[in-house]
């Protein structure tokens, strides 16, 4: 391997340990070396604390003299919740900066990498951008949209049912694919569920892994205010923030109670009397959620496929058959007429998970997708990041 | 490995070359070794074409004499389509015989080899037994039970779609899976479809394969003859054999237009109304029909699932989405009220053709799953057959 590339897997390796605390900032890791010897790594560990090149010249302390920096991502150079990294780089005398990408905000990419070079600094850019890009997909989601990166997971028997005809699906997945959920809700900043997910199922919705204290804000997607107040989420709205988004077609009275409980109301426009789902993307962008899981149900799921809003999907699939023309599948709405009009989900990766299967890959609308190396979907063997 | 399985591996291997070519007779593959050569082998080509063991005592001649076999199944001692294998190899001076497993008929299971110990012949039986018995698990349900090994193929989307709401299916699967479909459908004796399928696809039902000739029976279930005369399975039923399994309930004017047609008409008692699925497979036994491809729909699947009568799922999964509430799924019907009453499907394998997941395993209802080493399924890590 290059070496460039080998101290680059370093740095990607060291951004990951951030990985669920660092939004709405990206997962960042920074190795400097010199001489053929690493004199100092670091990683951002949530936003708010020292960037990953701040943390890599202190510990180099001298020795950053004269090094190379790599890291994943463009250094800022103007003062956020820190002071300019590049400032710090310069200050430190390194001698060379290595990056995989550039910052994708359009208003400051390629500032960091102009102001290193003003001070004589060598700069290379492009070093594993693929990976770097995957690793901080929300990120470069939200940071260019301003919405937030859409994860929808959905849990389906082998005919395609995420629930009996009766509405009850506990449990369809096994322990670990259920404990896997776990993980990708705490990576998560919001989880999204729609009102008939909770009249159904009763959630709690929260993150209930050994050691993880982070519960993503919860979000129930309800034009009509139809939460029972006796509800789960609603009893245990104090504990964990939730919101519930609605339009102005819901009971004021019952939005009233709902405040009392604890639950946040967020009154959003509707659209044919649903909530427009891209303003509230728009509201909890605001609120800095740059990862959003969506756990459906259906009409929900579609409703988002539709609009062009889920950005990555988490299929799981458990051997098992319910049976049921009436049964609820994981996307229900209208639908599409030929299957020539169909989503096709790209760079598709598969797990196994004890008995379940885990299908991870990215919607796109056919008309729109790309014909990679001859084949209707390119095929990603890295192995995909959580999110 | 021990030198008994080393052998017993070459006549399964010897064996699977009768692929789909020895209905209703089992696949069989022989092998003769004396002083650690192997003297001798042979396969079943054909049902009334000389049987594995004599190919093998032919093609050794006199080393047989004093020379082990090597057989995946119990060599026969009665007059069938051809004279006992045991007499020939008794007659050759064999003086081992090592088999996978003994015949599964349970009127002469045991019988060869007491004949083969009565001539001071050594027997030893268990070698490998599992993987033959899988090799042959078309032949071991027929022999066993005399209705058909029914294997159902499915082909769904990601968001459990067998077709959009407007009954369009053309194409969920990529090119590698149907490819796949049609070996599947050259080793079948027969191919079933209810009356749905052939009003919304109009298939052909035939097998498309270069070098392939071997058609099965086509079998269309419509307990009311809706079948239509212009039809492309009733148009094209004098150059594949087509039956039509109907009940009483049907027009006898529209039986005799699909008798002109050269269509069989098979009148089977009713069960509410539909066809008598169990009835309708003995009159297949009846016609040697003992490895049965059901390609749908999901109404015929779950009338068929529900009455235990499917042995092995074949589910492809495309990875497109559809959406759409009223959209067709893989098994309609009414379907179970709790998860815990669902099929679970075991010892499942998984396969990649192009874009598409092939999942295979063998349904069974939950309350009947045998808990193996502790998990909700065993696991299969044998490459499966292909059926």
């Amino acid at each position: 391997m290059e070496s460039d590339e080998r101290y680059m897997w370093m740095a990607l390796d060291l951004a990951r340990k951030g990985w669920g605390k660092t939004s709405p900032n990206p997962m960042v890791g920074a190795v400097l070396v010199k001489d053929g010897e690493v004199v100092g790594t670091g990683f951002h560990h949530r936003a708010g604390e020292p960037h990953a090149e701040v943390i890599a010249l202190r510990e180099a302390g001298e020795k950053a003299r004269g090094a190379t920096l790599y890291t994943n991502l463009e250094p800022c150079s103007h003062f956020g919740r820190t002071p300019p990294c590049t400032d710090a780089l310069i200050a430190a005398g390194v001698r060379k900066v290595v990056m995989a990408t550039t910052d994708p905000n359009p208003m400051i990419s390629g500032k960091g990498a102009a102001r290193l070079k003003e001070a004589g600094i060598k700069v290379k850019s492009g070093v594993l951008e693929e990976k770097a890009r995957r690793l901080n997909e929300a990120f470069f989601k939200y940071i260019t949209t301003g919405i937030p990166f859409v994860v929808a997971k959905t849990a389906m028997t082998l005919d395609g049912k995420i629930a009996t005809h009766t509405g009850k699906s506990r449990w369809i997945t096994g322990e670990k694919s259920r404990n896997f959920v776990h993980r990708l809700r705490s990576r998560c900043d919001g989880i999204m569920v729609g009102i008939n997910t909770v009249l159904c199922d009763d959630p709690l919705l929260n993150v209930r892994l050994e050691g993880e204290e982070h519960n993503p804000l919860r979000i129930i997607v309800d034009s009509r205010a139809r939460l029972p107040l006796e509800a789960t989420v609603v009893k245990t709205a104090r504990q964990y923030r939730t919101i519930l988004a609605t339009t102005a077609l819901a009971p004021e009275g019952k939005l009233s109670a709902l405040r009392s409980s604890g639950v946040e109301v967020m009154v959003l426009p509707d659209k044919k009397e649903k909530v427009d789902l891209y303003a509230l993307m728009q509201a909890l962008g605001k609120r800095e959620v740059s990862a959003l899981l969506v756990e459906g149900g259906g009409n929900l799921n579609y409703a988002l496929l539709e609009q062009n809003l889920i950005d990555k999907l988490y299929c799981f699939v458990a051997p098992l058959l319910f049976g049921g023309k009436d049964a609820p599948t994981p996307l229900e709405g209208e639908g599409i007429e030929e299957p020539a009009q169909s989503w096709v989900v790209e760079n598709i990766e598969i797990k196994q998970l004890e008995q379940d299967l885990l299908i991870i890959g990215y919607p796109s609308r056919r008309e729109k997708v790309v014909h990679r190396s001859g084949g209707r979907t390119g095929r990603n063997i890295e192995p995909a990041t959580l999110l």
